[in-house]
């Protein structure tokens, strides 16, 4: 068989046609005087992306996590104390991280299936009149149990306390995705990749960084021993459109023609696509008699969903059978829910015939495998809600056509 | 939006990525001397495709309609008289073809939905002592209605009546899909192309030549005038591994990756896909409660499927929903079936979760467009056929992996 | 070794990358209610090219040799008589295909290295009183012996004779390379394939035709059979939009951005570019002491240069070596000039480095295989020449960046 | 102009077609059930190219920098004492990199234009008989000044001391072009990045690490604060054949077809390919007049040579004049000697006639900005040089070609 597997996890993503040809080019100086007119513009372009009021966007040829440990490690310094909550496998691991980096964690352990506790970290922040805590963290999208939070919320209960903390946001499942209003949440450092809603392969991790920040990094006081992750000497080539050491050029034009098609489409449209693709897959597993990893619809990710298998069976059995039965790959459940639940990664370049697509093969794998559901009663349920409330679809192969369309 | 659009024509097919990665190269010399280790390979493995006993194939820049004219000028004299059939767009076109070339053809026409009449040509070849009939023509597959004709019983036929008549088959949309056994079936002509069960871009016309084909075209005798389409100077310059004019380069390095996924696969097991995927459309068109434009089940076609819409609904409505808000693209109904049919092509690189997709799109253009279907009837019955039906699938990034798998 | 070998054949020439990007893409429905968006715009960008009036261009999926036939088959009738010329192996070839097609031919048989006897053609047009002669064929490019012709002349000698034939001219190694202005110059089919000036891979026949040579074909006394170049049925689609049988979508893809690409340079910089570089390469062949094949500097083609080897040494070592130790692809010698000459193309996507490149490599195989020359004496006379003559040049990855440029 | 850019720059280099090719898919699943049949492989052959006895090679989604940090928080703790030299941009920055990462760097500041000095190590080592010394670094190739330096005389040094200090080594401009053989020199942590000798696009930092530094890294006395660039989490994630986080899996393919490229030259040949295309551009720099920034031969390196330019000469000139009029990248002078060099990288996938397109450029830049030398001079001295050098080369497409020939 010859069909490159279709691919449901959430991130990497599937790629454009014209982000996959932008990036299918010779390498190029990262040096020649014609780069800055590229990267500038990239730069300023990629703020938007992030809705950003002031700050700058960091470009690191790394990944999500290393974006987020130049967050930490240039706003933050050893011993630091901050608040965190911890409610599926990726919050955990940042949790570790800011931990081996030295801080001090405070963290609240929530249900897995449920997000960041915006009434705990009110309560916490009101209680804290010394301002111990720098940072405030907040998982945007948690991918492991398909659970969004609340950052405005967030956002609201450090004003109420009228805490001058930081806000940490790991915006990796989301920007590009789902809103995020950096500037008017008053997020400090948003951490994102490549790999999701930016459409691209991995291999840049994305950091977008308030002037607050950016000030907090420059007064330098015992922030962490750093290099390949500073912020300086970011900051210092990046003026002049360069990079301080070799960036991944390819990536870079992948990106500047991601960024067109998000533009073209229009964010607003991105996201409320998302939401779109988001429900008919919910509508497929609640006629499949399933019910999702996340416990109330507040916390319904509009980029993945992790699904509940019944007591019994194995959800490592279903994907495996989805992935060699029916040439499919979707997500697999991570640590805590290890076993008990696949998930569906719905973000990025995707429509609704890739949805459908997706339920087909979920469907046969969760039958083959005991799983007492109707087959094509989640395609039916996802066609019957896409039937009612599919938009006009513009074709692109390229990026100026997407323009056009 | 940014998907490029899902492809469900007859042809063009969707290309594996190993096949278009094979293709993105700079150009090359056609005249170096290392080319011939490329070409004549090539050569030998294009005949297995066709299951040939003896002969040779003839590769074309041109399309399946070059080839059509090839077969027809190099082996037949203007005013030879040829048998044909004609019960679809393509099957018509080909008479037509003949006709403007100086050919008098009798045509057997019959009912859009149906073949080649065996039983007739049986008797009008039994009937024809003095072998003024030249050729006698099938389309193996008739795109435009979905039905497959019986290439074995018209040899049958032929050597029943002892008719030392040519047999010139129509293998555009089934050569690589469906089962061509040129070699048992003494085909003498099999036109075919590179867009459809070869898996690549248009561009190449294929034609599959017996030997006593090429021993009439040797003889000469009042042959058609012609030059780019020659066998002489083709077999000239082929047999030193060059062509007689710039040959398709990027074209042809593809079809040796799709060789190599053919053979990686199994012939058998490739035909073998193809009824397993066809039987699942059928499923589901029976799901709906529609019929195929195919009249009886022998006719039915392993590589498209033309499926009559209820009276008074357009068939173009519904692909024009496919398209514009469903991001697909399904065949029209062409001449006399137009408005009436819409196609699914299930040929060529695909699988369960594409038919799928294919499906779920359908469903919901048929609904959008006004026909009385139950969403999820469709897509559940091939999910039904695949669940059972399905075999392990390998999957592949390149021609190596595909091997190896 | 790892590099793809270095092409300087007079075509196919090398393909900018974002000619080559514009064609990675999945296949598309040539029957989508977009495709004529794309299509029409192309038909009518493509007559700048040819600086044509009036009449338009057809797209064939065939090679240049197929356009050939095309231009015969639609405007002549087999017996008309035409006027030809022959002096190297395409203008040969030429006549050959007009003679198998039926055509009586008047040859001019010129010496290789000379091109079309405007004169000789003057005084036989003149004599030509009753107009049996149909068409005038002149072969703007010889590519085998790099010899321009005069076609402006080749008007005047019509125009001066009032002779109503028609102007057939093979632009295959001329257009997009060297000035065609087939409206000044009343040319009536300019024959063209995507593989030269259009920097395309093979796979492409583009025929310019006038308006009168339309008109002749309308009138349809005893044309030739055709159908698969025939111009009745693509005018009938492409008036759509659309194909009469499958287009090689990648190739027109490709040759929307090879348009942008020259538009964008500007035919005229086009034109200057491929002077510059040529006079280059003469320079070199010069300082190497040897002959052009072209006898008179009237004649230097400006997209090919046939280099005279000396007496006793086999040009075939030469391209030999060239390709065996130094990785490049020269043209070799054909027919009465093989052994004699090799050719270095100079056509298409190219600059002064490449053609440094290219003259590193002839002079070592030169010297290699006996020839008497100093190594670097080419390559410094080259640069000599542009080191004068270079402009600025623009840096593009993209069409988009090139027109910014 | 629609040529990219000619790259001359030591590093990113130019990348193989059959490199570009493997990298042109789409995303796939990196927990996948198939994914570590592809990984553990090619960690298993990524030691062959470092020809490494034990220990292991790590490959992050970074750059060289990244690897040069992970190389030092993970073997060394904050307040270690090392030895380092300093004679370049890139050993500068190691410098400066361990500063700010907190260890106590003994440096030898040497002359711009020499190299590690062994002897004065082997003095420093020799004395330090308490061991204070944690760790002797070594750039292996200066990238800045085009210097090679000793590996197996720092070897020698620290034998003769009998001391156990690491041996680091910056192998990002060396490791597959320079002969590297870490098992033999007993190099503890060796850092390469894709870009260069991997012929990939800039994206990952390699870094292969003896057995001894891996110990060393678990016994975790103090070692450094770290988390995306860890041993630890990568060894428990790689033993199984995937990452800690997600990796750059185009990158990987790419990778594994690089590999594949190398063995198929054989490492060898490479390495001797390198030294005779370095080798005639050292002729012509001689012919010029022109002197190499390295000031003895046994200084040169053998994949970039840093230029000096004449006195009152701006070398930045020079690289605007090649990349604006003749379309090419040469590397810049940097730091110390900005404006006083320009430097021609001459590794990766090249061969003898891109190095006589680059000479090409060079002595046209050279000349049209006032140095005094004689065009044809430098591409004639090289020409001179390969004539006689060298060897039978072998065109590829693909690796498979590769392989075969």
């Amino acid at each position: 068989m010859t069909v490159t597997p279709h691919l449901f996890i959430p991130g990497p993503t599937n790629i454009p046609d014209a982000v996959r040809m932008a990036m299918n080019i010779p390498m190029e100086d990262m040096r020649s005087p014609e780069f800055p007119k590229f990267t500038l513009p990239l730069f300023e372009d990629l703020k938007k992306a992030f809705k950003m009021k002031d700050g700058r966007v960091f470009i690191f040829p790394s990944s999500g996590t290393g974006a987020w440990e130049s967050a930490v490690e240039n706003t933050l310094a050893t011993g630091d104390k901050v608040l965190m909550s911890r409610f599926g496998q990726f919050s955990l691991l940042w949790v570790d991280m800011c931990e081996r980096l030295g801080l001090k964690v405070e963290v609240c352990d929530e249900e897995w299936g449920t997000g960041v506790p915006v009434e705990k970290y009110a309560d916490i922040l009101a209680k804290d009149k010394n301002h111990e805590i720098k940072a405030v963290f907040v998982t945007h999208n948690e991918t492991a149990t398909g659970v969004s939070s609340d950052v405005a919320g967030v956002r609201k209960a450090l004003d109420a306390a009228k805490h001058p903390a930081l806000l940490m946001v790991d915006g990796v499942s989301s920007v590009g995705s789902l809103d995020m209003r950096m500037g008017e949440w008053g997020v400090d450092c948003c951490v994102s990749g490549s790999q999701k809603g930016f459409m691209l392969p991995t291999g840049l991790g994305i950091l977008a960084v308030s002037q607050k920040a950016l000030d907090i990094n420059k007064s330098k006081n015992g922030r962490m021993n750093r290099c390949f992750f500073s912020f300086e000497d970011m900051i210092k080539t990046n003026d002049q459109g360069f990079f301080p050491y070799t960036p991944a050029t390819q990536l870079l034009r992948g990106l500047r023609t991601s960024l067109d098609l998000l533009f073209a489409e229009g964010l607003d449209n991105v996201f409320a696509r998302h939401t779109r693709l988001a429900s008919g897959v919910r509508a497929a597993v609640d006629a499949w008699g399933l019910k999702l990893c996340a416990k109330e619809p507040k916390w319904y990710s509009d980029t993945v969903s992790a699904i509940l298998v019944p007591e019994g069976i194995d959800s490592n059995a279903i994907t495996k059978t989805a992935y060699y039965r029916y040439n499919t790959s979707f997500g697999l459940g991570l640590n805590k829910v290890a076993g008990k639940v696949f998930r569906i990664g719905h973000l990025g370049m995707l429509d609704e015939v890739m949805i459908g697509g997706a339920l087909f093969a979920a469907e046969m794998a969760l039958k083959d495998n005991g799983v007492n559901l109707k087959l094509g009663s989640g395609t039916g349920a996802a066609a019957e809600y896409f039937s009612k409330n599919a938009t006009k679809s513009a074709t692109a192969l390229t990026p100026k056509q997407a323009k056009a369309a």
